[in-house]
């Protein structure tokens, strides 16, 4: 039996029309001899809206009833989906997250898929040839519906064909993984292929054609996903292990922009581990999201650089105060209009000099970085805000991306 | 333990602030000391948009996804209701279907209960004080969702308080019973008691109070039903077993019409019992609902009169053609433009003279029926559309309704 996991997007079932477009889509791989597994989000701007209804009943909803609402959403899509196929001639059936007994932890609209009775979707490929899955969701120990936070379909996905041991495609409004942003950059390449580590550096820093957590589902059971989009037949991405023989490995596979980030610097502290270990406790109390931390010690004293997302001064403020209340001269700055530039590829751990020529392009936008972070297969940098895109232009350039 | 079963239908819930407002209501009965069993309806016109939606994937929907997308509606509400519960500082909680356990037929949009898992109630009734499930819905023995029909919210209110043998209230935009139509008759007047047999004439002849089938529940298993209106603090009406004591009976309780009847006779057959049996299958094959079937025999022929509520005469030439194909002379009249007037009363059974009474009421009108049909608590009879307003008026005036 050949079987496959797609899953369709969004925008990809945003209308009855769309629908019917991707249940002939689906209908033509069932022609090609294939079982499909589908797995479906919410139409269009389906889940924001329920959000805003919750809102009008409560400013903060109750997330085990937030997650019994919002789970409605691939409900709907799944029905309507199998109903198209059907029409269409396709034995389809669509199955929600008790159905497939989707497992996950207890953390209401964050919850994490634990298991998946595998059982159910093979005893029904028997009687089907599509099954249609709500996306998104599954069930709890207490039995009570859970959702898996933004992108959870992708992991709904990926950890199905993981469980089923077949490969995924994931199609949306996007049709593949690019060098850079095409809509920024008009030249950006299309990459034919692409690892698992650097789509997750590339997830990771806000590209948002796949969800992290999908492609380490992914690579953790070798399951190889396809990335194209359901509005044309043009060849996707594929993400892999490792990038095939024949292809000539680039160095550097992509480069992003991610706006909107706040430096802040704290001086002086004290050279002892614990300070730093006190501060990045209470920042995460406050459930701020820290990046590119770099630390500096200097005439036996440390200087900390982080950047947050979120614009949220006061609560980082407390926290500081509440980390250092022992501590006496520390100075701290907080300083927001930055934008992260990150170039990402696994061949820089083979090719030396790729930060060299890194800097050097920064140099030519006339872009001097305020942070650098490095991970293997990654450099980032922090510029300002107005300078980015010049700067992104320069990069690109230099690694003809 | 101080249970009850309450029911809000769909315009109660139709907006968060109507929401609101009936989770005050649910807080008030915990205040005085109850655990409260709601069932709600989906939200305002929520069926019926899904419904439409259905349509434009399919012109004729597979009705298991129908069910599997309709069941949707309550799973929103239900989550919506319980947020503004517990916003309101109740021990609340959301149940669908799957987690009820409520077992039905496998008629998809017309499945029945078989029975619902009292133990999941009374195990969450030790934690919580409200649990509000979702009305209309249940699961069949394959797994999958099932729906319950039109007004099935009722009956899924009425089947619980059965099988936790506690009583039922039903809210809705209704306060009550009436002698009458109040929207038609201003002086119509509220009844406090009505008995299941006479609600249950009342229903079938359109009354809109209540689902007939959540009333023969009721009397199945002597549970009284409770209806009155969500938006208002008036008294509503009891439905019972038997008039409490104290109570004269009323010789009628009420009086409604039904509008958009179609007269179809059928003269000259044969006084062969086959061809009224031929003649309803056929009719029946259609989906044509007969009703006040009225039978006469005159010269060794049978005149044949029924009515249909839908317009389908080309259905019905065939039908009649097909099981009147052995006969010859017979001959049809399809005619449209009457309506049914009803009288309902226990009382009939041990009062004579209340069909004289009813005649002389429609001769005051200047009236003259068409067609009588009679029960042991009933008389219709089938007038023309543009008199009926007038004959109702008579036959109010006669029994003081």
């Amino acid at each position: 039996m050949n079987v496959v996991v797609q899953k369709y997007g969004g925008s990809s079932v945003a209308t009855p029309e769309r629908i019917k477009n991707v249940a002939q889509r689906i209908k033509k791989k069932v022609d090609e001899g294939y079982k499909v597994v589908v797995v479906v989000s919410a139409m269009g701007k389906t889940t924001d809206n329920l959000i805003k209804l919750a809102k009008e009943i409560s400013p903060r909803p109750d997330s085990r009833e937030l997650d019994m609402l919002l789970a409605t959403g691939e409900q709907v899509s799944a029905a309507l989906l199998s109903m198209a196929l059907k029409d269409f001639g396709v034995k389809a059936k669509s199955l929600n997250a008790f159905q497939v007994k989707i497992k996950t932890t207890s953390h209401h609209t964050s919850a994490r898929i634990v298991d998946i009775d595998d059982s159910v979707i093979w005893e029904n490929l028997k009687d089907y040839d599509v099954l249609v899955v709500t996306g998104f969701q599954g069930v709890n120990e207490h039995g009570d519906l859970t959702t898996l936070g933004r992108g959870g379909s992708d992991t709904s996905a990926v950890a199905l064909a993981a469980k089923l041991r077949v490969p995924c495609e994931i199609y949306s409004d996007v049709d593949g993984i690019y060098t850079c942003d095409p809509r920024v950059h008009p030249r950006a390449k299309k990459l034919a292929y692409i690892t698992y580590d650097e789509a997750l550096e590339l997830t990771a820093l806000g590209a948002k054609v796949l969800h992290s957590r999908s492609v380490e589902i992914a690579k953790k059971y070798g399951i190889p996903i396809y990335c194209a989009s359901s509005f044309t037949e043009e060849e996707g991405t594929m993400v892999v292990e490792r990038l095939p023989e024949w292809l000539e490995e680039p160095v550097v596979t992509g480069a992003t922009i991610s706006h909107g980030q706040i430096k802040v610097s704290i001086s002086f502290l004290p050279k002892d581990v614990k300070y730093i270990t006190a501060i990045f406790e209470e920042v995460g109390k406050k459930a701020l999201n820290v990046d590119m931390i770099s630390l500096v010690p200097s005439n036996g004293k440390i200087f900390l650089s982080f950047t947050i997302l979120e614009d949220h001064k006061e609560d980082l403020d407390e926290a500081l105060k509440e980390a250092l209340r022992d501590v006496e001269g520390w100075k701290s700055t907080y300083e927001g209009g930055f934008a992260k530039l990150s170039i990402v590829g696994v061949g820089m751990r083979t090719s030396p000099g790729v930060a060299a020529r890194f800097f050097e392009a920064l140099e030519r936008a006339g872009v001097t970085p305020e942070l650098v972070t490095t991970s293997e297969i990654k450099i980032s940098c922090l510029v300002p805000e107005e300078k980015a895109e010049e700067a992104l232009k320069s990069v690109i350039e230099e690694f003809e991306l």
